[in-house]
């Protein structure tokens, strides 16, 4: 792990296996953008968060479990609050049996004392195997990444949501709840997903684009307001890699059609006071009626927190999958921390 | 644990042993208020909290504890601060080998991206276990605790404190306390309880006076300055239910009399400044010379914090109970979670 | 540990192995301050945090660690901001396999109901094994060591830093970082030890300053500005221990002499606004060329955080100890964590 590379040569690297987000064979070290996973890599992701659930149903398996990351210690560094993003890794890594660190108060930070950030999170690596971190500052992660590639002891790092802009276990989680939920109907190849909502703000829509490519014939339809759509750089790079896409702004039209209907909230957080946030987007609710003109082997997801765009009622639908997802993230996330520490052959072996 | 009910029906059955706190067999789910607790779950909480105590003694009995429940992960939500509480149950936790994830701070929830309490605690339940939760809004933990009864994934709820009005583990620690202090002199039957202070926004003395209408023959005198009275509920249920009681504002006269005295601090934070808080309340301090008069067997209890209500020199009197009764509480709580386990025979066949 | 005496006579006591610091056998209880640690001591933790270094090489030397302390629990009650000494405690206990509660926000505690502090920490101790505490009042660890020596089930306390005066452990980590990097070479006795830059105020050159009469025949040069020079105190205690020791103001004069350079920044953040901390203290900074003047065996340390004062170029030489400095302080708490609990010949006989 001890590619010294400039930065400016490292971020072109982005997403390629020649990166130094891989180890020499090509396997994970550090967890940092959607784009650096492969169809490869995705498939083995969904087929250990499988198994380590299956495993974890019995206490001896538990055990096997526990033991297997006992003499690791994950240090979660988060400067954002999130309580969700938070509770699922550090479920996941004691679910491994890791020791778990935390420093979620920037303030506590020795930042104040005028030492750098490169500094700090060389001082927790120090302490640490694996750090996780969540930033609002936009390539933190990444810069982390490149900066352990040269120090004696580097440790890999997991980005848990950096700016608006990346958040790819949240990625590695939808594509593991769709495999789930398509697994005994031909699988996440053919599908037609529908992406509703606050597509311009949300960035779980952004990463799920990217990943969908590594899928044969999926089909993408954009469901938003006008003002809210999809970013050009994400349909740009859809339509360099071939993957059909659509727009609409009628939810209800889209329905029927879709295989996934992957909702989001309007992120009114970032408007100027006042604006849009006074808007009605009932348009982009699921209604409860729409209950009928779905496929009966469709899924309903959500990244969650929700707010009126899909109203409790529907939570007792068995298509209604978001509840599932909030788990299949901590799954997911157990199967990231033990492919990084190489673990995968032992659990599959088990 | 899924007797589906309305709110309304929910509420109506509260305390009564066909409320959804209990599983079929009228076992312990959720610990919400002390009504629910009867005479049978009394004495089987102090016999576990005795004898985990001391299997703990032992290196290979803390072995035991730690590996009756490694596989179970609880969630402590605490958006009131309370070290006190937050650190009984965190060892309480640790003792049993559970593994523990925090909410401390509200703000760090999503609460603010508009979801609901509902929405968030649910959440937090996907990666728990058992749900610890501290609330100053009074009836949540009962609202969760119907919300658990709906959900295909249950978890039972502890309430550790809501509202001014339920803390219904506190008074369980109290109980234990009285029942180690009279195991040898016959018992918590037959003894008499002075409750001292302020009783009118004190909840444990609250809490206390319902779990001892379950012993016989018990005397309570309510010592308090009479605008801090014990509420006219409670003198009304203790006259239903037969517990013989008076009233008195004579610390002093009292004394002799009592077998535990149980202190409390004037909550004055609740008044409207500089009112009531000018007010001496002297005589509801316990003094020094009060030892005299006090029976050789009988103890001072406190649910502390303290302030001059205990003078410093009465902590080395052998009947001061109040830094034992902390520890108790650890114990009381270590044996209500393996109660809630089903772990309560493995502990007696230790 | 029951030594029951005035707090005056305590004091008086201080550092001399009469101390309620230690237990009868002369073995160490509380952790207070650097004066009550002697050779014999220091060169134990030395070896221990070797040890044990080395054990946790092998996942069955982590295990073995692990079992040491999983049955005790340490309570870390930080008032004062500082992740630095927070996780490389936590991770000093986590390596033991001691569970771990903390208080870190004062707020949270019940200081605000009137509690003292007194009965706070004690409240703490009852759900712990051993204190590890942090606070900017100067005292308040050695009064808490003085409290636990009264009551019935004393806990030991390690001070992680009080005030601006003590910070016994980084001073433990100092020694052990200078016994490790001499070690094959005549060991720290009769090396020359460069102290730089901001002097008045670092209370790490304090505590060192103490520890290094117990070496034989070394020298330490204190180079600071002026007004920022080693305080009266320690120069007077150097020449009743009769440690040779020099004052200069040029760090470039000293670079070829020193053995050991152990730079600290200009800690300005107690300064009135635009004064000082507007002055260029460059000359107290580490340069790049004085790297061709400082002898091959030679060692250049920092407490960190540091600033400007070790240009970040420097980090590459292997003569730059500073990031080791950092792990090392996790093993040397390690080390006194072990012998507190009497688990030194346990870790030797390994």
């Amino acid at each position: 792990m001890n590619h010294k590379i400039s930065w400016e040569k490292f971020q072109k690297l982005r997403g390629s296996k020649k990166s130094p987000y891989f180890k020499k064979q090509g396997k994970i070290f550090h967890a940092i953008m959607a784009q650096q996973f492969d169809r490869d890599f995705l498939d083995t992701t969904c087929r250990l968060a499988t198994k380590t659930r299956k495993i974890a149903d019995s206490k001896s398996g538990k055990k096997f479990l526990k033991n297997l990351l006992f003499d690791k210690r994950a240090m979660l560094y988060f400067s954002q609050p999130s309580s969700r993003t938070f509770l699922s890794f550090v479920s996941a890594c004691q679910t491994l049996g890791m020791d778990i660190t935390e420093v979620r108060d920037p303030s506590i930070s020795s930042e104040k004392k005028g030492e750098t950030q490169e500094d700090s999170i060389r001082t927790f690596s120090s302490y640490a195997d694996l750090i996780i971190m969540r930033h609002h500052q936009k390539d933190l992660a990444e810069k982390m990444a490149w900066t352990m590639n040269f120090i004696g002891r580097p440790v890999p790092i997991i980005n848990a949501g950096s700016g608006k802009d990346q958040h790819p276990t949240q990625a590695l989680l939808d594509i593991y709840t769709l495999h789930r939920s398509f697994e005994n109907y031909g699988g996440i190849d053919g599908i037609t997903v529908a992406m509703v909502g606050d597509l311009a703000r949300g960035r779980t829509v952004r990463s799920l684009s990217y990943l969908l490519q590594h899928y044969r014939e999926v089909k993408i339809i954009f469901v938003s307001p006008p003002e809210l759509g999809m970013g050009e750089d994400i349909k740009d790079y859809l339509k360099k890699k071939k993957v059909s896409f659509s727009e609409s702004d009628n939810l209800e039209e889209v329905v029927e059609e879709a295989d996934a209907i992957y909702m989001t909230r309007i992120q009114d957080e970032w408007d100027k006071k006042g604006k849009a946030s006074q808007k009605n987007y009932e348009n982009f609710c699921f209604k409860k009626e729409y209950l009928k003109l779905l496929k009966p082997n469709a899924v309903i997801m959500h990244p969650l927190p929700r707010r009126k765009e899909i109203p409790l009622e529907i939570d007792n639908d068995k298509r209604a999958m978001y509840w599932r997802q909030v788990r299949n993230g901590m799954w997911a996330r157990v199967a990231l921390i033990a492919m990084i520490f190489n673990k995968g052959k032992e659990i599959i072996d088990f």
